[in-house]
């Protein structure tokens, strides 16, 4: 598992609730999602800039407990299974050690017109845990 | 099922994929979900500025073809049981009755600090499809 | 000027502070443009999708009062002045007549590599106010 | 001036014109500006907590040069105005020391029910540029 991506939550996170808006979530999964697949070779712009990119399929997402404005948390990213064609990941997010939401995503690798195309090589050095 | 929200697809909508942000499908879902509450007697704006609100406890949400700038969407909401203190939901996402995005939303009602409370007795009158 | 937007705020438009996040009433403006060009024959995802786009160059925006949940806005749009590269645009949020931002807003009109290129034929046609 | 804060751009920045969307460099500007308070003794989450915000009263802003997906980019913060009741703050947005995005953001202490309140002390012990 890579080390864990750090938010900080600032007004433009939340909502009229006084929490974060459960969409922004994603984000911040995606955000740690990126820079797991940076640290593991496989560069998302680059990837983008010659015409291909990873197009999320499907989203199971929990939420426990709510994060607030001025809290940082944290998102870990885990690579728990791998196919020729889509890769399915876990992310937790926590606060001091405390779960607040967890999510299962998977993704698939697509060109410009959306074809499904095979997941960059440097993926498949990637151990799945 | 309450009529679909429409929604018209604008730039802030998209990423530099050019399609719609996968959390912003989210949100769509939401506004339509508001507004099917407000059609069934569940005004969501009177129930916060009484300290009252609709947590999102769990999403399942499967991406199958993506929305694009200047399209309109439609975003139907169907509830599809209820407890004492959780509704869960069915939204789908069609263009042209061609089915984009699906997802089953359980939301549960809490109070200011974040407790559950009993759902509105408004709400227990909505006949679950 | 073109018939106002009516826009609906919902909890994803609203920050902790229990009010519309200051940053999105831009995106209010930008869904009402986009209407306004529209009724005035300039379909912005059509240009988008030949290559050209409007950047926006300057706003110049005054926040006085906060719209909140639930509440409807009006987003008025009206083209102040036009050069040959640059358009001008005043756009008024309102809610029940009452004034609650107001912005000037300078957009280009651009390439797919960001060069400028002349304002589209249709938007000759549009008198300025 | 603070040390810039470093902001990283990701796919829920960009828009399907290829570069970040016009409103999020206001979220930006705002988190640097958060950061600056903080490395100055005023804590936004704990102002809040108390019942005091900051709220925007005018944004003058200019869009110079777009940023785009997987870059980093610094934006700076300088107060460069103070009143009893108002703050005048410029920021810069740059990306390998070129400027992309400046602005003027004029901001004011209000309490819950949005109502003017003084500055807080804290912030007069910080000197204007």
């Amino acid at each position: 598992m890579a080390n864990p991506l750090r938010v900080k939550i600032y007004y433009e996170d939340t909502d009229a609730g006084g929490v974060v808006y459960y969409a922004n979530y994603l984000k911040y999964m995606e955000r740690a999602r990126t820079e797991y697949l940076l640290e593991h070779g496989v560069n998302v712009a680059e990837f983008h800039n010659k015409g291909s990119m990873f197009a999320v399929v499907d989203v199971d997402i929990h939420y426990k407990r709510p994060a607030k404005l001025g809290e940082t948390i944290e998102v870990t990213t885990e690579i728990v299974a791998m196919t020729a064609v889509t890769i399915s990941i876990k992310h937790q997010i926590l606060r001091d050690s405390v779960l607040l939401v967890e999510a299962n995503v998977r993704i698939a690798c697509i060109d410009r017109n959306g074809k499904p195309t095979r997941i960059p090589e440097e993926m498949k050095m990637i151990r799945v845990s």
